[in-house]
């Protein structure tokens, strides 16, 4: 099985290694399946199910664009307060496609609706039908073109087909692969944690390089627990932790049509029910779902287009946290502080200027601005025994770590992002070549 | 001296033609002049002085970055209300260089006022001291470095020693020379109008690169008319103005701490006196001023950092001109966008999420995207006929339009900006070394 795992690792993307990932098994109540619909081209799956033959409570948040792909409508359409299946397909948005791209997925979840019965009645002593409200999408790809409705219509069977009732590794590794589009890197991540004394776990998967900014659920991403929780309690948890994950990454302060992150709870754990977010016992849940959603973000910001740096940006001690937010986001949002970091040059000035433009009142005479543990700034002036070559040296390091300080109230912010490179340009200038 | 001005041309930027500039020539109460202070090395200038003997009447507008530079500081504390002299330094922007920074300016106008009034007295009949108070700054270059103030100061004998009482093209071609920095291209533009029957002129130049998006008066820019115009008119015409063209242009989306434009007249012409901007008699003057302005914005635009494309977005019928401007930045602002353009890949997708991004509501059943004469999307639907081939045949020209119709109103806004490229990464990774 090992050598199977790295090959298919290898196949599509040379940077990783199977130890960067962790050991991610089993979620009971869940089912998983990974097909190529051609979408691509033969050689790698497009199109991939997760499917929870007694359904799912969940809870979702969507891109805050005001132009919405047709699988984000279908979704907010449906009103069924349990999920059976989630089919995510890549290379194609479905946004801006109109009445017949939503035509296409009202068919796609009908075909499957019937297929997905039928297997349900052949496979259990007590079937119950699949509805099509029952189904929702993920799309992620360009925008604009025509929805391969008949493509996956066609694939429907061999993804039926090809569920499988229990993962392992390789099968979550072949989900997170089967759900990229520029991606280099499939984004997996999981925790441990206890409601009570019942043990949970929190699984996840993600994709995202591109078009990432913060205006809710960035990309695609799809939280898988076995615990019992509700759709209320989710919901909750879900957009509390949202807020200092996925909303806290940039890549190029773009916002995708189509961004989506989901939870699903298979409510196979017998946990005693929680009723408020604030219950003691949902404590160590809530922390770990904001291990795997920030996890999973930091994956998405070091696959980021281009990116050879990861670049942490705290602002501390603003009035409110929207302050802190703003200026974390001018300074990762700049194109002069990114391709200043990608190339090592310690040009501070280049914050200075991201810090200004933000629009938040600044005493300089109170602002710290440090590179890593190397203060630059203190007290608005420039640290008496500043050496620039140690920081030029400080930034040739993988991971950079910026620090603002504005000494003006009590609230932080921390932003991720990554520098922007030739590679950058390269990538988007022929996307779709 | 034709052959003179190809050589300087051709030594600093290769692009350029003689022929693509206006023949400016002589505004009666104007002096100018360049050297260099070896802020860059000897082999450009890089200190340009503006000189007005007998005092001209001048309006400004500053970045509206919360973080200005020490001249704009010491150019809002000035209170005169006649200006002697504007003096450019390039190389460094004099921007978080604190309490020194400021002192440093001091001197050099102490300094200068003292050597200028010497000049006067052995000049004219009736000379009348030059106070350092009448002397405002420009500085644009680094931010965060030490502020060269001894250099400066020792060049002041040979700044005042090269002062030249009237221009020529030459001249002109000089200054706009001297306050570069990234710059590859010098930037001029000239209009000749009338106020009443009495012939005026309006001369400007330009420098920006990089860091240019508008909050007020982005980048530098100074026009210089001979127009006898109070500073409540001057200022009033450059408000207006700024703002359909300054402020309707963005290169990379990032604000200087050191954007200033200024008017200055010199009075020389005797014009009847304006009251109000609502007065018949300069509206022919304000067009020109208008054109002045946009003719430099362009010229900062299609000398953007690494730009091989000038783009013109036009977004049409808005309920309110802001909801125009924040679609046209939010195209212009956006990477994808850019990069799809530099790639000559008609990838109208991103320019649907951009609109969508923008957060202006917006009716897709109205909604109409042109790529130059080429329909795309009309009324939310992609056009029957349409040809990817032709759209991408336009989009290899060096003039790129975009409009996007909302339908939803009846105001405009026009942006120009430029596309993004390897070349904007090469520059900026690399500007300090």
């Amino acid at each position: 099985m090992k050598i199977n795992l790295e090959n298919i690792v290898n196949k599509v993307f040379l940077k990783s290694k199977i130890s960067d990932f962790q050991d991610l098994d089993h979620i009971d109540g869940l089912s998983i399946s990974t097909i190529s619909a051609n979408l691509y081209g033969k050689d790698r799956d497009d199109l991939v199910m997760f499917y929870f033959r007694e359904g799912a409570n969940y809870a979702s948040v969507y891109t805050k664009s005001k132009i919405i792909s047709e699988n984000i409508k279908w979704n907010l359409n449906s009103k069924s307060k349990k999920i059976k299946s989630l089919v995510v397909n890549t290379r194609n948005a479905n946004s801006f496609t109109g009445a017949k791209g939503y035509q296409g997925l009202k068919e796609i979840a009908e075909e499957l609706s019937i297929q997905l019965s039928k297997k349900q009645k052949e496979d259990e002593d007590h079937p119950k039908k699949v509805l099509s409200s029952e189904i929702i999408f993920g799309c992620t790809g360009t925008i604009g073109e025509k929805y391969p409705t008949e493509k996956i219509k066609r694939n429907i069977p061999e993804l039926v087909n090809k569920i499988r009732y229990t993962q392992n590794k390789l099968i979550w590794i072949k989900a997170a692969l089967g759900i990229m589009t520029t991606d280099t890197k499939p984004k997996l991540a999981m925790e441990e944690c206890k409601i009570g004394n019942v043990k949970i776990k929190i699984y996840g998967i993600a994709k995202g390089s591109g078009m990432i900014y913060p205006n809710m659920a960035t990309t695609l991403g799809y939280i898988f627990t076995d615990a019992n929780l509700s759709n209320d309690i989710l919901k909750k948890l879900l957009k509390k932790n949202i807020e200092t994950t996925f909303n806290a990454i940039s890549c190029d302060g773009d916002t995708s049509t189509n961004d989506m992150v989901s939870i699903f709870s298979t409510a196979k754990k017998k946990n005693l029910i929680i009723k408020k977010i604030s219950d003691k016992k949902i404590k160590d849940f809530d922390k770990a779902l904001n291990s795997v959603l920030l996890n999973l973000a930091k994956r998405i910001v070091s696959d980021g287009e281009g990116a050879t740096k990861f670049i942490t940006i705290n602002v501390k001690k603003t009035k409110t946290v929207e302050e802190a937010k703003k200026i974390c986001f001018s300074i990762a949002n700049s194109p002069l502080v990114k391709t200043a970091i990608a190339g090592e040059d310690p040009n501070w000035g280049r914050v200075v200027m991201a810090v200004g433009k933000a629009g938040v009142y600044i005493n300089i005479k109170k602002l710290s601005i440090m590179f890593g543990d190397f203060k630059i700034i203190e007290k608005g002036q420039l640290v008496e025994n500043y050496n620039e070559t140690d920081v030029a040296n400080y930034i040739k390091s993988e991971k950079v770590d910026l620090s603002i300080n504005l000494e003006m109230g009590s609230k932080n912010f921390t932003v991720y992002t990554m520098d922007l490179t030739k590679k950058y340009i390269e990538i988007n200038s022929d996307y779709r070549s």
